[in-house]
C-alpha cells in the first residue's frame, strides 16, 4: 500500500522529522506535519498508548480527510514501578532537559537502571479503518545525559547492546532499532501483505 | 489471512450467532464464545464506538494470547440528537424490551425517524496489531416492535429499503445489509490484501 499524502499527526518537529526518515518513499510520498495542516487539540485520555495513538489519527484523519499517522510513546523504568510510561510527555511541565533532571534525580541511588521504549503507532484511513501497532526497545538508564540528537528522554537512555544513548547515536542507528521502528515494521508487513500475521501462533496465512 | 481460532470479546449471545453465521470458513476455522473461555470485565470507558470496540478486543486478546474480535454499536435517532449512539446497550437498565420502550417513548409524537445502526469492530492479534473498522446502515424507526430475530433494537429498525423490521428480516438478508456486515467487509478487504484501502481517494495500492 502506498500513500501518496499521508498526515503525521504530531505537534513534536523531532518526532516528525524522525519519521520522515523512517518511511520509505515506496510506503509515503509526501509526509505532511500537522501544525502546517491545521489546528486541533485532541485530548490523550486513554489510559494507553494504543487508544492515545488512535485518539489522534483518528481526530487528525477526520478534521483532513488525509491518511493520517499518529505516535504515542514513553519511557518505562523498572525502578519507578515502570513509569512514567503513557505520562511521560506530561509527567513534568516544562521542557525535555526539565523531564530528563526529573528523571534523573528520581533514579538517584538506584541500582536497578533498566527501561524501556513503548510505542504505539496508529494509521487511520477516513471513514475506513484504524491500525495500531505497537513495539519496544529495551535498554537501561545512563547516569548523565549525553548527545544532541533525537528528543524526549533520548540523551539518557542507553539502548540494549550500545554504550552510547539514543541521543548520541546517528539517526540512522536509532531509526532502525528504536520503540517506533519496531512499531512501524509490523504495521508495514501487514500493509505489504507480506503474509505477517504478527507472532500469533493462532493465525495462519493463506 | 486465515484465523484457525478466533476469540468473539463478547458476552452477547446474540451477537456471537450473528458473527458466526457471518464469518466465511475461508476467515475462521473456530470462533469461540468468550464466557466459555474465561470471565473478563473490561471497562467501555471510551466515547467513542471504536475506543470501546479496542478496548475490548485488546483486553480479551492479551488475557487469552488469541486473535480477538470485538464489536461495539449503537443506535443513532436524529431525533434524539443522534443518541442513544454509544450508550445504546447502557442507556436504561434491564433487557432489551425495556431499552425498546424507552426508545418508543422518547420517539412519541416524533416525526422524524430517521435512524442508523453504527458499529465498529475491533480485531486484536496479541502483541501485533489491532486493526479498527466501521460500518453503518442507515434506516427509520417503526411505531411498533415487530419480529423474533436478532437482538437489542432490531425489532424497531427498518432499514433502508425494507418495510419490516431487522428483526423480522431472515437473519441472511440482516446479516447481508447490517452496520456489522459493512464494518466486516472493510476489514476483510484489509486483510485479504485485494487492495482496497478504504475509500480515501490518497491512498493508491501498489
Amino acid at each position: 500500500m502506498f500513500f501518496e499524502t499521508l498526515l503525521l499527526a504530531t505537534g513534536n518537529r523531532g518526532k516528525y522529522e524522525e519519521f520522515r526518515a523512517m518511511l520509505p518513499d515506496s510506503f509515503v510520498g509526501r509526509l505532511l506535519f500537522a501544525p502546517e495542516v491545521g489546528a486541533l487539540v485532541v485530548d490523550e485520555t486513554g489510559d494507553t498508548y494504543a487508544v492515545n495513538a488512535m485518539l489522534k489519527a483518528r481526530a487528525w484523519a477526520r478534521a483532513s480527510g488525509l491518511p493520517s499517522l499518529a505516535d504515542d510513546s514513553g519511557l518505562e523504568v523498572a525502578a519507578l514501578e515502570w513509569g512514567p510510561g503513557v505520562r511521560s510527555a506530561r509527567i513534568v511541565e516544562g521542557t525535555d532537559e526539565d523531564r530528563n533532571r526529573w528523571l534523573l534525580g528520581g533514579m538517584a541511588g538506584r541500582k536497578d537502571r533498566r527501561a524501556r521504549f513503548v510505542a504505539a503507532l496508529a494509521l487511520s484511513i477516513p471513514g475506513a479503518w484504524t491500525l495500531v501497532c505497537e513495539g519496544d526497545c529495551p535498554g537501561r538508564l545512563a547516569e548523565h545525559p549525553s548527545g544532541e540528537g533525537g528528543f524526549g528522554y533520548d540523551p539518557l537512555f542507553l539502548p540494549d547492546g550500545f554504550d552510547v544513548s539514543f541521543a548520541a547515536l546517528p539517526a540512522a542507528v536509532k531509526n532502525a532499532i528504536s520503540h517506533r521502528a519496531a512499531a512501524l515494521r509490523v504495521l508495514q508487513e501487514l500493509l505489504s501483505c507480506e503474509g505477517s500475521s504478527g507472532d500469533s501462533p493462532h493465525a495462519v496465512d493463506v
